[in-house]
Formats: C-alpha cells, sequence, structure tokens
C-alpha cells in the first residue's frame, strides 16, 4: 500500500553544519502520522520560520530551484542561517520517492528558527498527493479585496514587517481567507492602503488588459511567485507582454481578464471582483495551463 | 531530581468537545522532550494559532482568570471554537504541579487550529522555572521605536488582520527584536503609521506625565495587557491617575518615565528611547514591583 503522506526530516540543514557531509546523511524519513515539532519551537511559538510549497508531477519536482532560491532569500530575510540546498534538494527528493505517487503531488518544505538558544533550524519536507484543482481551472473564482493595512512601500523602509517573506506567520492570511468565505467568495486579494493590487493570500496576481498583461512588481511587498516567473516565460514565449508594474485597485474595471497563479492550482481564471463579473480568457487560461502542467525535469 | 520543563496535552480543548467530561480526563502529561506538534499541524504551517504566557509563583499561577478571558477573546476574533477553561486552568495546575518549583515559573498556553480538517485544536501547556529579570527592573532597558506599517485604525476596519490578537503568527514581533538588537537597544516599540505609540513586541507601554500615567488604549490594535489591568489596579490604589488614551510619539518628550509591562517581567523602566535619556521613576517602580510580584490566588 502507498502511504497518502510521506515527511523526511532535514538534519542538519544549516550549509555551516552540513558542510563536507553526504546530503543523504541529512535525511531521516519519519512516520507521517508521528509529532515532529517540539512545544518549545519558536517553529509554532512565534510562527518564526519560513516555508516553500511546491508542485511534483510523480517523483519530479516542478521549479525546485526556483523554490530553493526563495527559501534561501526568505531565511536571509529572517536572519536564519544560510540553508544547505542540496540537503533540501534531496530531502524533495527522497519524499517523494517514498511517495511513489504517479500524479500530482504537493510538497512542502518548512525550516523553524528551532527551540530558544538553537543555533540549528528545525526542517522537514512533507509530500502529499494533490488535492484536484481542476474545477478551479475550469470555472474559476470568485474573490473580493481587503485591505493588507499596508501602504505599498512599507517593506521598503520598515524590512522587519517582513513583506515578501514567505514566513510561518500566516494567520492574517488564513483570516483573510476565511472573510472572503464569510463575504461569499472563494478567494481574497489583498489591496494595500495607498490603493494598488497586492497578492492573494496564497497565489500572485496576473491581469490581462488588451494586448498586454500586468502583475503588481515586488517592490509592493509581494512574494515573488515562483508559478509567475514561469508563467512569464510562457507568455514571452506566446508574444505577450509581461508589465511588472503598480496595478491601481481602480484599473481593476478595466482589465480583461485576470488570474490567481500558484504552483498548486497553476493558472486559475478570477470570475468576480467584489461581485463584478470578469470575463475568462479561454485562450490564455489554456495556454498558461498547458505550460505550467509541465515539471521541468 | 525536578524536571527542567513540564508539558501536559490538553485533549480534547473545545467547550463542545470537553462538555460533560472531568476536566482531568482531558489532560495528558507529555514528557518535555518529546515532539509534539505533527508537521501538517496549521500552527507551524501558518502560526494559525493562539497563546498565553503567565507567571507563577511556585505552583500558583498569576492572574489565571485575566489570562483564560484573553485566550478565549483570541479564539473568538480568530473563528476558533470556543474553548473549555477549566481544561485549560485544569493543565496549567498540573503543569505547575508536575515541575514543583517554588521560585518563578513561566507558563504558556498554546492552542492550535490543528491540521487541515480538523475540528478540535490541538492544546498543550508548558512550564519552566522562569528567567531572572530582575537586571533589567533594576537597570531598565534601552528601546528603539519601530514601525508597525499600519494605522492605529487599521485593525477597526480590517478584522483580518488580527490587530490585538495574541496569535502565533508573531514573526514580524521576532523580527522587530532583532532590529533592535541591531540598532545597539533591548527592546523595540511598535509606532503607528499615523503616529502613535502602540506596544512593544512582548510587552505593554505606561508611561508617567506629571502626576498621571498614560498607556495606548485598545482601540489603536494592541494587545490588552494583563499586567497592564492589575497596574492600573495597583495606580488607582496609590491615588495615581491612568488614562487609556491615545499616545503621540512626539509627547514622549515630555514623559517623565516609562515602563514595559509584561507578565514575565512585571515593570520594566525604560532608560532611553532611540538614544535619548528617560529617567528611572524608582518610586513607581518599586511599587509596580511589589504588587505585580505576588500572585492573586
Amino acid at each position: 500500500m502507498r502511504p497518502d503522506q510521506t515527511v523526511v526530516v532535514l538534519h542538519p540543514v544549516s550549509a555551516r553544519a552540513a558542510a563536507g557531509l553526504p546530503a543523504g546523511d541529512c535525511l531521516r524519513d519519519h512516520a507521517p502520522d508521528a509529532p515532529i515539532l517540539g512545544a518549545q519551537d519558536r517553529g509554532v511559538l512565534r510562527g518564526d520560520g519560513i516555508f516553500e510549497s511546491l508542485s511534483a508531477l510523480g517523483t519530479r519536482p516542478a521549479d525546485l530551484d526556483l523554490h530553493l532560491h526563495r527559501l534561501q532569500r526568505s531565511a536571509r530575510r529572517m536572519d536564519l542561517p544560510e540553508l544547505a540546498e542540496p540537503v533540501i534538494e534531496a530531502g524533495v527528493r527522497r519524499a517523494l520517492e517514498l511517495l511513489g505517487e504517479t500524479g500530482r503531488v504537493a510538497v512542502r518544505v518548512v525550516v523553524t528558527r528551532g527551540p530558544e538558544g538553537a543555533q540549528e533550524p528545525t526542517a522537514w519536507v512533507s509530500a502529499a498527493p494533490a488535492a484536484d484543482h481542476s474545477r478551479a481551472r475550469r470555472e474559476g473564482v470568485r474573490a473580493v479585496l481587503l485591505d493588507r493595512g499596508l501602504r505599498s512601500d512599507a517593506g521598503q523602509s520598515s524590512p522587519w514587517l517582513l513583506t515578501g517573506v514567505k514566513s510561518l506567520s500566516y494567520a492574517i492570511h488564513a483570516a483573510a481567507a476565511r472573510e472572503a468565505q464569510r463575504r461569499g467568495a472563494d478567494e481574497a486579494i489583498f489591496v494595500s492602503t495607498d490603493g494598488f493590487v497586492l497578492e492573494g493570500t496564497t497565489a500572485s496576481v496576473l491581469a490581462r488588459r488588451g494586448g498586454r498583461t500586468i502583475t503588481p512588481p515586488e517592490e509592493h511587498g509581494i512574494l515573488a511567485g515562483t508559478t509567475l516567473q514561469r508563467a512569464a516565460a510562457l507568455l514571452e514565449a506566446a508574444g505577450v507582454l509581461l508589465e511588472h508594474r503598480p496595478l491601481p485597485v481602480a484599473e481593476l474595471e478595466q482589465c480583461d481578464a485576470l488570474w490567481l497563479l500558484s504552483s498548486g492550482r497553476r493558472a486559475v481564471p478570477i470570475v468576480e471582483v467584489d461581485g463584478r463579473r470578469v470575463p475568462i480568457d479561454r485562450e490564455l487560461t489554456d495556454l498558461l495551463d498547458r505550460g505550467l502542467e509541465r515539471p521541468d525535469d
């Protein structure tokens, strides 16, 4: 019987402690139902850590390099030790191999600051068959705009606000998603106090206006989307211009199509924003979806 | 040999699931070094949960009612199930009893949303001998003001920002504390974008100006400090007026003394704000400290 989830502990995972060790020596298979985190770990006591969610097809992870790069960047922004990317990569491959799934798999990498006083982070990789998001891709989702409370430039002057860092402190994102449900929608899209569209709670925003596409810039304190990076290459290959630029909320009404992009769900069309209908651009949705479906290695 | 830490699991902890059960049946002693949280628990994956830190003298917890009340309020604000307070109280008492300490103890209650799909939260209490903060109380701490990125009224209009909720998503607080260290200070005090003093990263702010004391109001999206509530009673008994009102950053220069109040460290004088000296009010510090030292039951 195939397991329905696998977990691999990464220890040590800091570049310094793992230097010279074969990556395989830093992995330990973990029973998926067994507890993994101590009661004193800052990962749970303060949401003090980082993560990545990625997709795989069978045992082949998609965009692993992009995710490792972003995880390393998050670590730096959070003053965590530099991470041993070969260990994390080996952990991802090991978790996928143990799962032995042939379809789409959801992979998560978690790195916490460990218990008080620890030098070495706590880290693991988990893998499980991915949920089926084909309906969302086909029929689209309804979104509401929710205030993120921050100016678009807040993260520039105040790096301790950790904007653009994929941290474990995602309670606001979860609360915004619940608020969206309460309002009869599927998804929340954060907007800045100075009137710009930022990002979904777990996805990047892409808009089409006439012959060009637009996505909010990283300088607005949003996560650098790995799926967006893939989509950018697909759009370029298709001759569709992609602008990384501020997207005023008021401009949404001029947009001909909108999407949420994430590694788990790929390109999901938005069919409604705060109750206003948005048409589905089937052609571009299909182009993105076909391109994003393929793992890269 | 006395243990240097104890952990008691609370299960079930929702009022609904625990109804009719003796509180003792909902407790399970947990080996303090053994992992407690699953790799899929939303407490670590999204910092999706709440906590309380409280102090005890030996086996007698201080202000337990205030902390239970605030925890319940946090649960409500986060759409967590109503909590069984008798179970949590029994857990706190059990953790303290197992520790068998006679001095000051630091207690923590953690409640997470559990793994995806779970109805019942994951919860535990931990207890350990408290660190010695007498030097901070005697000599004071240096603070820097750091932008919280939010307007003072952000939480009023946008409850999903979870201001005033003691959530597990405290990475920003931890990052601000690191920034304070980087600037050669001990503590960060958050200020709002519209120029008001809010709170420390783990403490309330109290100021004295002439014969009256001032603390920022809860409406500014700050945590309702349990130690502040105790201090309010002490100040009242001593005939010192306490105003809960907006405290403009500019007014700090007119203040004659400043404190950080928290259950773990009680009343700690602030001796420096962004490099500017602030005198220690020894008389009021002693009054607060003596009053806060006593557990309430």
